[in-house]
Formats: C-alpha cells, structure tokens, sequence
C-alpha cells in the first residue's frame, strides 16, 4: 500500500501547471515521429508512422501494467539493498496495474501519467535508428522491453528515489544525480537503446559500398522534419516543466525561466549546427540542423530550472556541434546506420546535458533529493553518466539482442528491397503519388 | 435573462484548468480533418481541407447565432413538457447571439465555448463519410443544420439539464443519462449524420462493381491520417477533461486518471485493431489501426472520468475489435460507402462508450444532474442510445433529405470524375506533383 | 537595475494560466511557417520551413540579447525625453541578457518569455512575402534587425509604458493606444517588413508578363496551408489571451470571451474571402480563404477582450473582404509579388484590427495605459497607425535597403531557376517525388 504521510497532495496552483504542462508531452513525441518518418525513405513512411502509434501504444500499456509498479515515486517503499550501513534503493515496489494510486492531486498520480507519456516518447527515438529495415512485430516486442524492463529501471533509480538519487543524502555527493527534465531518463535511454538497436540490425542494404564508404541517403519529405522540430518545441515546454516541478521540486512561477532556456537553448544549437555544416560542406544541412535543433530541447531537459539564460546558449551551442561532429562520426568511424540521427540527437546531447548541469548549473537553496550538498554536482552526474554506459547499454543490448535470437528484428532481404509499407503493411504511404521507384529499388 | 442563482462561478483552480482544457479541442479538429483528408484521394485533398475549415467556420457562426440558445445549459430556464406531474427539459430558451452571457469565470461562458468548438468537430465527422463527392456548398448547409438544429436539441437534453438528463431525478433511473465527454452528444451525433449523408449521397463511382464487391479506393496519404491520430489525442485530453468538469462536475485533480483512461482507451483500440486485420488479413492495416485509435478515444469519452484504468483498457480493445469488423460490416452488408470510416470510428464507437458506462463505471458519490442513484445506470444509457437511433437519425436523415431536395447535395459525376478539387475551387492541392491521373481518371 | 516597487507579482491564478496561454505561441508560428511553406513552390520547400527555424532562433536570440532591454515592460524606467512639460518614453532601458529579471511569477519575467516568442512569429511574416528568391543568410540577417531594432523600439512605445501608450495618460487621447494581442506591435511590423522585403526583393522571375500581366503562381501543398490555418487558430488563442492578461491588464476570466471573439472573427473572415471569391472567380480559393482565416485572427488581436461577439463577426466579415480584395491590389495596381500575402494578411488587416478597436470596443471601467478616458480612443489608435507609416515602415525598409547594399538580399538568378532547396542547401525537399520540373524550369 502506498504510506499516506508521504504521498504529498501538491497545492491547487501548482497541480493546474503540471497536469497540463504534462499534457503537451504528446506533441513531443509527435515532433519526433514526423522527424523519423521524414528522414526514411517515402516507401517506408507509413510503417515509420504506424510504428510510431504502435510502440507508444504498446509503451503506455507495458508501463500501466508493471513499468510504473517498478519505476516507483520518490518517498514510497521500494526495494532496497543495505551497504555498508547505507540503504540504497533498487527497484519500486508499486502494486501492478496502476492499483493504490489516489486521483485527488496527489503527485504520484500525476508522476504515472508523466511517465506513461514520457515512456512513449522514449520508445520513439529508436524508431529513427531502425528506419527501413525494422520489423513492426519487433519494434512492439523491443518496446516492451524497453517500457517493462529498461526504462522503469533506471527511472527508479534518477527519479523513483532510487540510489542515484540518494548519492546525495548518503554519501554528499552534490544533491545526488539530478535529472529534472529527462535528459539521461528518457533521451539517453531511447538512445542507447537506438544504438543498440542500429548494431543489431546492421546497416541498410546499399549504406555502405565496398569499400567501406557510407553513401547518403536523404529523407523523403524535409518539411515534415522541420515542421516536427516546431512541435518538438511546444512539446519539450511541457516536458522541461513538468519534470522539473515533479522531479526537482521547481515552483511554477520558474517554468518562465525553463521556457526561456529551452527556446534558446534549440535556437542556439540550430543555428551552430547551421554554422557548421555551412563550414564544412559550403552550404547548411537541413536535415542535420533539424536534429541540432532537437539535440538543443535535448541539452536543455536536464538543467533547464537551474540555468541562467545566457549558460542556456551556451550548452545550445555545445549541443548543436556535437550533433554536427557526431553524425558523421557515428556513421563513418563506428559504421552505425542512423538515418535520424538518433544516437547523436538523443544520448550524446543527453549525455552532454546531464554533464552540463554539473557544469553550469546553479542549484537551488533548499535540499534537492534529500540533501542540500554543493560543489561535486558533477561527480554525481559523472556517476550516472557511468551507470548509463557501464549499465543501461549493456542491458538494452542484452534484451535485444535476445529478442532477435528468438524473434528476428531485421526484416527479410526482399522486404527492405520491397519498402516496408508494402512488405508489411500491404499499402504504400502515398499510393497516388509518383516515386523514383526503380532507382531506389537498384540499389 | 439568465437568473443569478443558479449560475455558478467556478473556482479560480477549476477555471484555469478548464478554459486551458478547452482550448485543446480544435487540435481535436484538426487532427480529424487530416485524417479525412489522408483516407481520401489526392484530387479532393484541398477540398477536404477547405470544407473542414469551411465547416468548422459555419457551426461556430451557426451555434452563436442559435445553436447556444437552444442548447442551453443545467440550470437555466428552458422550454419545458409538463408530463404525468413531472418536468421535461426540450428545448433551451437562452437570447440568441449569446446575449446576456457574463464573463466572470461562469460555468456558462466556459460552455458556450466549449461547445462551439465541439460542433465544430461534430461537424467534420460528417466530411470523412462524403469524402470525394460531397459539394462544398451542401456540406455547409449540412454544417448550419447540424449547428442549429440537431446538434442543440441533443445537447440539451443531456447537457442542457433537459429529459435525458433528468431521467434520473424524474424516474430514479441512474443519474439520468450521462455522457462526460460526448461520445453520444458529438461523436454518435456526427456519426449518424455522417451516415445520413452517405446514405443521401451514395456511394463513389467505380466503388462497388457489378456484383457488388467494393473496390479497395486507398487513402491518399497514410502520414497525414496517423499524424491526425497523434493530435487528435492531445485534442481529446482537453475534450474529456473540460467535459468531466462542466459536465459530471468532476474536480480537476481527477484529469489525471481522465488523461490516464484516455491514453490507455487509445492505446489498447490500436493494438486490438492491428491484431485483429493482422489475424484477418495476414498484415496490420495501417489505416483501419488510425481509425481504431480514434474509435478509443471517441470511446473513452463517455465514461473517462468513472474508468479503472483497467476498465478503460478493456473499453479500447473491444472499441478497436468494433472499428477493425464494423468497417466491413457496413461495406459489404449495408454499402455504404465511408471513406473515413466516420460511421464506424464516431458512431458504433461513440454507442459502445455511452453502454460502457452503463457496464462499468464507478460512479462517483455525490449526485450528479441531481441524482445519486445506482444500480440501474444501463437504463439510462440505453433510453438515451434508444433515442440517438429513433430521434436523432431520423431527424438528420430527415433534414439532409430535406436540403438534397431543394439544394443537390452530390457534386455532378463530371466534377467526380475531374476530382473535387479542379472542380470546386479550380486548383488541385497538390499541383507540382505527378500523380497517377490515369489511372484514376479511367475508373 | 529593476525597481522591486514596480514589479508586480501576478497572482497564482492569473499566472498560471498566462504561462500556458504564452506556450502556445509558437503553434501560431508553426502554423505561419506551414502556411508560407504550402503556398511557395516545392523546389523551395525545404528552405522556407529551414528559414522559418532559423529566423526563430535568430529572432530568439537577439531578442535575449538585446531586444528586451529596448522594448522593456511597462513601469521599468526608460529613456526619457521632457516635451511640453511631458515626460515621453523612447526606448527601454533594461540590462542586456536578460540579465535582473526575477522568475517569481513576476510580470517582466511573463512579459520577456512572451515578447521572445512573439518576434520569432513576427519574423516569419516576412518569410511569405520572400518566398522562392529570398536567400537564408539575408533572411537571418534581416530578422537580427527586426528583433534587435524595429520590433522592440515599437514595443516599448505600446507595451513598454512608451509614449503611444502614454496618449491617454498625457494628453487625454483615449487610455492610449491600445494593442492587447499584438495586431500592431507583431503583425503589421511584421507585415511592413514582408511588404520592404518584396519591395527589395522586387518580383519573382516569371511573375509578370512584359505587358505586366501578373501569372498565378500556384503554392504547391494545399493540404499544409489549411492545415497551417488550424494550428494558427490554437496559436492564436495564445497570443490573444496572454497579450490582453500582460499588455490590458485583462481578468483571466476573460479569456472565455477573447476565445469565442478570436474563433468567430476567423470564422467570419474565412466565409467572407470565400463568398467575395466565389462571386468574383465563380469559384471559391482557397489558398484566400487561408489567408482570410489568418487575416481574421490578425484582426481579432487588438480588440479581442473589449469585443461583443457580434462586434468580432462583424470585424471577421471586413478582415475576409480585404483579404480577398487586397492580395490583388498588391499584386495588379503595386506589383508588390507577395507569395503568401503576407501584406494583405498582417499588414492590412492588422491596421484594420487596431481600427477597429477604436471604433467598436467597449473599453473597460478601470484604467489603462494610466488613462480612464473614453471617446476619443480611435484617435489613439489613429496616431498608432500612423506611426506604423510614418516611422516603422521607412525604418524597416531603411534597414533592408541598407542590409541590401553590403549583403545582397536577393538569390542568384542561377539559385532561382534552380530552386532555393538545392541551390543553398544542398538537397531538396521532396527528393523521391516526381515534380513537373520541366515545366517550372522554363518558365
């Protein structure tokens, strides 16, 4: 049962702000979708959408059933382990099925539907790793890992007062790993599990010619990609808010200042981005500014509360050229086929964001998490910046890579030949519209 | 005049959370336009998209002008039946032009536009059922009807506090009928004219063969139908939230558990749906699924504020497996032919929510429309289903007849033929692009 | 530094809900960059939704910079210049970078979030009236000066406590010059901009026949611009409502009838373009009828909290026939190629919504801008507008003919029978769709 004493009933003003702060979220993972699907190839377009639906879907269900039951909520029992003397939290001890929770304002009703949301949207950004070669079948099944197992994991840990969490309060460790907006919960877990996910599935058929050299593939439709970057935007507002408040104990009246940053933060690293692929190529990349400018909304997630505007720009511009560096250094050094550039938008600007909160960040002055410790934030960030390397990845790899030995993720030869719409849905995405089919088929 | 007493200002919390609610809806709309417009053909997409605009324009002009007065709201005087001693609520009797409203944070004002914009969605349910032969001219005639006949008197009588939802303070049948959300009073509204105006139009040339065996007319653009589906969930967020309050009086701390059902409701239809044309056709159908995810939100709308989450996963699956079997029920067997699955996804979804109530909402303590009844809730919502199928249909059947007799509603078959679009507003949506004209021009 | 005696702290309730209001903004630019996207051509697709990113990071950045210290907030002190024994505010005053701001819920803090979102929907204006030769770099730069200079000196004489403002408080001329949702101070500095921009620019290459007949130049995707419409519609509710909580000093209460105002005046807009283009062409257009829906919203802005709905129909009917009128002046008497009609949206009906304010508003009882006085407030409004010809338009203009000399504005001729997609970024936007190429290459 959850203990009342500490199930905090949060006041009326602040509750208003987050339930609907948390009801933008939606459109997040919409941005990202349209992103993805932009990126593919037009005859994989509407399995790229259909994918999209199917995995948030299966991600609210999974999370409903038992993802929340282990996620837990900060100040509930949870499991935990005794070293040296210290408890330390590994795993939420929630009933199944949502049981128990109180719909009357309190804060671990409004922390299941967050979480429901955000689990959708974490499930996304491996869509855009897996584009043109992932089966449906497979996508739901690695969801459901990714939504039961994976996430609520590690969500327990950062946000479920788990012992990451408590770094701070056991061992002063700043105010333990903090994570208001989900740059390592969310970002860096999809994105992880999108690099595991590209490993397995190899690149596509024609990526790579002989000799080792990526050829490009552009995205079928540009303007549904940068229109997904507007929605994004509105999206993250929501997202940045309503972590911070329910995760870092933010007042409503500072998610002005979360907006501020998270708009600059985007533009700062699109238009870095723009500057350098202009320097590089001789002409700004669309496509690649697109994914800086999610890249930046990614930075920002972590911090956001806890920045002065101007460190926002700064960890904008940061973001957006690692997004310009590491896209290629994924694709030519590491030959991971990323077609949305997933890897580098959401774990290495994630990872960026988590470290630039022990860097820039000023914390607040009551306890965060437990305690009220300063000036080795960014030890605590190193820590589950470790924890998500030394930890998450090896267990999204292992679950999908199990996952493929018995069920196999990567679709049959023909089907990638064929376009998945076709293959596995039995219709194309845009049936009365003429393609350049033949050229593509060639390859 | 609108008397005082009984028009309640709601509290500053509930509000501020229920005009932000309302304001999501026309992302509703939206979303449902881009569905109609993605299932139809790329030679009447611009015309799908100017009579969804067109019609949404005409029901908020329409139910401002009227539409308000006769729809009414709880507690305000009306044009009452006196019959066998009690009171029976017809029909609204409010100034026109939405006179004499005060904006003060009223729970009228809230409702005046509240269902503006919900007629407004009303009104384009009908758009998917006519796609690609449907005048422009007749759909906003069809549109002032709905706005200021039939829409009104229906929301009178469940909104309005008229007969429906009297039933229970009149005869102890439950709380009266209760519909939270308007499964029955926007979504089996539009349905049922969406059907009228499919029977009224007949079906697409080249549609139905000799022997009578529908041809399969694809949707123009699968993106466009699945990327509907996404705002149309934010859409309904604020449509089941801002109902529950104005509507069920629910407290706005339990938008939470709305916003939890909704997710789920949708979720759980989708993947019904996908398994059950997987199982059927041997592959997911991409745009049956869109059209189930709609048919569990148009399904959790009713009851979202009295669901168990589990109660609402149960409610979707069973509306998915209704959407993924009725399309073809109503192809096959009854020919008629809808587009957008608008009969099926609005009407046989929006029943099967008002019955789920019945089946399994937990009603909340206190009273509601002025009663506090249990036990036989079922009753009410069969008497006001019963009344959707012998009032309503008949009465937008009726006046569609009435308006094709007087004022053709089909375009000319030479207009069909050259596309909607080229024929009603002279320019295609799509004109730098090649299409399969032939083709199509030869059916 | 920032006076604390002059900087008030909104209420919770009122906070609240003009956070959200203010977040949904950049929907309303989403919207506009859809809307000028759809109706360029396709082979400048990509670059006109990367334009509009970029000018909103831009925008949002510069405004950081240093645009908010010259426009300010109402009661901060500025510079001043004594004439007559008046005290007249020319230009803000605050830090740089938002430096001393206060995020407690303090109006300024509202005010610079809002402002920073808002001249990012400014700068997209002018991007329709680019459309299909404007180059990207001269796009970024242009904006730079519109949000570091013109939008912000402008502001601070309406929003900032500057002299228009001060109309009715030092010369008894109404309460002032009256904007509460930015129908001037975003859209027809916005629209003046895109009407210097063409002028600059001068016409696309094919536009006008030697006789100097104008060719109808289709937009390519319909579907977006209608779409585009709809979000703009949620956008808009945004910016009317938060502007008349920070700007008219509005109850939140309110924000019911500015909604109902804001949808029947692009209601009303958008059957009027559509009447006065069927009665003209025979049949109605429906890129105008866009254009009037936007145009309607633009209207409604200056006047939404001080209009009966009536008033809102009535001033929606005028905004639609200008549109409808407009877009051809401009086009056949001034030869001014405006893709988007972005003059004729913002510009026209954006001085016909301040207009109206002036002549149907029922100002509140309470004081404004300082001022309590009736009667003569049309010419307030009159005097604004004149600014807007007088001083904004020759510095706008000013500015971009400068900007032209050392940065040509202009693509190459090469770029332009090109397409701007491939020609400056490299790729375009729709890479596996067949397009009439030939056709457009000749032109």
């Amino acid at each position: 049962m959850i203990p009342q004493a500490v199930v905090p009933v949060l006041p009326d003003f602040t509750f208003v702000a987050c339930i609907l702060f948390i009801l933008l979220v939606p459109l997040a993972a919409a941005g990202i979708a349209l992103l993805n699907t932009g990126l593919g190839r037009s005859r994989s377009a509407a399995h790229s959408m259909m994918a999209s639906l199917a995995v948030f879907a299966i991600a609210a269900v999974v999370f409903f059933f038992c993802g929340f039951a282990f996620a837990g909520f900060a100040g509930a029992p949870g499991h935990i382990l005794r070293i040296a003397g210290k408890d330390w939290g590994w795993l939420g001890a929630q009933p199944f099925f949502l049981h128990g929770i109180r719909y009357d304002g309190s804060a671990p009703s409004l922390v299941a539907l967050f979480q429901m949301l955000c689990v959708g949207l974490a499930a996304m950004i491996p869509l855009g790793a897996g584009a043109d070669r992932w089966r449906l079948g497979a996508c739901c099944a690695s969801t459901a890992l990714l939504a039961g197992i994976t996430y609520p994991i590690f969500a327990h840990w950062v946000w479920g007062g788990g012992w990451l969490a408590q770094l701070g309060a056991n061992y002063g460790i700043g105010r333990g790993f903090v994570d208001a907006g989900g740059s390592g919960t969310i970002q860096v877990v999809g994105g992880l599990t999108a690099l595991a996910v590209a490993w397995i599935l190899g690149s596509r058929r024609g990526k790579y010619a002989a000799d080792g050299m990526p050829a490009a593939i552009p995205g079928h439709n540009a303007v549904l990609v940068l229109f997904g970057c507007l929605l994004a935007l509105f999206g993250w507002f929501g997202l940045n808010s309503a972590g911070a408040i329910l995760f870092a104990g933010a007042d409503p009246r500072r998610c002005v200042l979360i907006a501020i940053n998270t708009t600059l933060c985007a533009a700062a690293a699109t238009l870095a981005t723009a500057l350098v692929t202009r320097l590089r190529f001789g002409k700004p990349d669309a496509s690649l500014c697109a994914n800086g400018w999610v890249g930046g909304l990614v930075a920002s997630s972590a911090a956001a509360p806890f920045l002065a505007p101007a460190a926002a720009v700064l960890i904008g511009v940061v973001a957006g050229i690692l997004v310009a560096l590491s896209v290629e250094w994924f694709e030519l050094r590491f030959r991971v086929d990323d077609p949305g550039g997933a890897v580098s938008v959401h774990a290495v600007c994630g990872i960026w964001g988590l470290l630039a909160l022990g860097i820039c960040a000023r914390m607040p002055d009551g306890p965060l998490n437990g305690a009220s410790g300063n000036g080795s934030q960014w030890l605590a960030q190193v820590v589950g910046i470790a924890t998500l390397f030394g930890f998450v990845l090896p267990l999204t790899y292992g679950l999908n890579a199990l996952l493929n030995r018995f069920f196999p993720q990567r679709v049959a030869a023909e089907g990638e030949r064929q376009g998945l719409d076709l293959h596995e849905l039995g219709a194309g995405a845009y049936p009365e519209f003429l393609t350049h089919t033949d050229d593509f088929l060639n390859r």
